[in-house]
């Protein structure tokens, strides 16, 4: 019976049990399931960037999906991220660099190399360093009403409680307070004291999302080299780099490809490297899916993070009490 | 020059750049290689479990290193898995599960069927629940130490603002309130308000921690069947299962085996499992390296712990004022 270790704990799969009034306790994932077709939000084909690597070993495809952060959330990334999808410019480079518990990227492997690195496609913009964050006062009401809604689950904040002033290093750090919460679909870290704007929020680095690899400030990056997230959160690259996406099917094809010997996770050799065959925007892929969201602003959603934060499934003793925002994945799936 | 994301921002390999004072600012990994060698802690041989795992595809050995709790942490279950080890019992045995940002389990894939079951050695016991946290009790000055040494770094904590009191299904949650922090090497929540015996703790299940899978309570498992942490840090998990170490080496072997595509990441397949050659306690490996840790009770760690959660490395442009107790690995390594 060693099997049912997590049979009942990661999804919900038996009967659930009774609470004290004998209501039947749902799981998130029955939660989810059990969500009206409105609180499903579509993803549109336009905001999907695929792509495919070529095929492992067993010559089996590997396609993997990512949502690029919609409007009023996209920055000027995203924009060179189409560009460079339409020039079909990642075709046939390559999966560079696979760090244990941190990331995976690719790209172009020769971009070092001026004599070797493929260019890039006209019009692409530079970005500011401003756009890391976002501006709360786009949608101030949003914001708001996010805060009150879910921030009752949620434990991970950072305070200034947690500087030591007495540190050497630490004289010029500015007191901030951030709070982690769910703004149309995505995960965000709002700073609610601090010297950026108030209500300023940026994207949160957790497991599957996707970013924009950069050279040293004031560098940005152009978006033609790009990461995943493939391990513990590493929320202190929160708004010192862009986040412009998450994966939201196929990752285990990324997680999975063999760890880099070299620094930082870089292979070695060409022949290590996994090939890109192709990488287009949605719109642009025949046959492809549709893909929904469960929509954060739902009551469904907030059952589905409480239960998250509190698990009352049979394999659990001791609920939590809260969760930290990278636990309360937002459900997606194929439109049926 | 796309390779420089993280070149600068993982490790510290770079000039540091000059604070106000004109000290340098020396980065995480910097801090912990200019430890004395005094802030360092020798990992007794007979607390590490050595898992060989068939040769891959290549023909490279595949050797994982877990280090086991020593006391005053160790409960039950480790006293078995020296048992099963000495036994010899997970020789030929396999990798049975892969559920990606979650857990690798391995054991025996027939424990479930009574007649092809591998039988367990005599001698194991079965270890109550109330093991799956420490009465701080035993250890109180040591507590109330780290609690003071380190809290103003870390920033997860849960509390019981966190719990919907609207929601019927959280009427019979006890308010909790829990700290994490480093004691003797190890990461802890530890609970200073709640129904539990205020200053209690359990292990944290940050990535790489090893557990013990287990059936439905009263039900704790043995130790045969054990899992490590392969994603975001399952928290919910804490106080609800037994954690008894941490890979230090070759965790890679684990993480970037195959998903499985059963559920729950089970493979479908004998196929697919990768075997395990053998599984010994360090005494028992000829030419075992020695290990040491930085000492979470150093000042060397308390500088490194701040360097987490505040980056400074050149590559940083925002420190973050905090860090998750998951986020601040308690550096490891082999003695020189």
């Amino acid at each position: 019976m060693q099997k049912s270790f997590l049979l009942v704990a990661a999804l919900l799969l038996t009967a659930p049990v009774q609470a004290e009034d004998a209501k039947p306790v749902p799981s998130p994932g029955e939660i989810a399931a059990a969500a009206p077709k409105a609180d499903w939000t579509a993803i549109a084909p336009a905001d999907l960037l695929v792509m495919d690597l070529t095929p492992d070993a067993k010559g089996r495809a590997r396609r993997v999906v990512i949502q690029l952060m919609p409007a009023p959330f996209s920055q000027g990334w995203i924009g060179n991220i189409r560009k460079l999808a339409a020039a079909q410019w990642w075709d046939g480079l390559s999966i560079n660099r696979v760090q244990d518990n941190y990331v995976v990227q690719w790209g172009d492997a020769d971009a070092e190399d001026k004599a070797k690195a493929r260019a890039l496609p006209p019009g692409l913009v530079a970005v500011p360093e401003s756009e890391y964050v976002i501006n709360g006062e786009q949608t101030p009401q949003l914001v708001r009403e996010q805060l009150k809604f879910l921030s009752r689950f949620i434990r991970a904040e950072m305070s200034p409680d947690h500087i030591d002033r007495g540190s050497p290093w630490n004289k010029e750090l500015p007191d901030r307070k951030v709070d982690d919460n769910f703004i149309g679909g995505w995960p965000f870290s709002l700073e609610t004291r601090g010297p950026m704007q108030p209500g300023t929020f940026a994207p949160v680095h957790c497991y599957g999302m996707v970013g924009v690899g950069r050279d040293l400030s004031p560098n940005t990056g152009t978006g033609a080299e790009l990461y995943t997230v493939i391990g513990h959160a590493p929320r202190h690259l929160d708004r010192n780099i862009a986040l412009v996406g998450r994966v939201i099917e196929g990752i285990e094809h990324l997680s999975s490809l063999p760890r880099g010997t070299g620094a930082l996770g870089f292979y070695e050799t060409a022949e290590e490297r996994t090939r890109i065959a192709s990488v287009r925007i949605g719109t642009a892929v025949a046959g492809l899916p549709s893909y929904e969201y469960l929509s954060t602003e739902s009551a469904s959603f907030a059952a589905y993070a409480d239960a998250r934060a509190n698990r009352r499934d049979p394999f659990f003793i001791r609920p939590a009490g809260g969760a930290d925002i990278c636990n309360i994945p937002v459900p997606v799936r194929r439109v049926k």
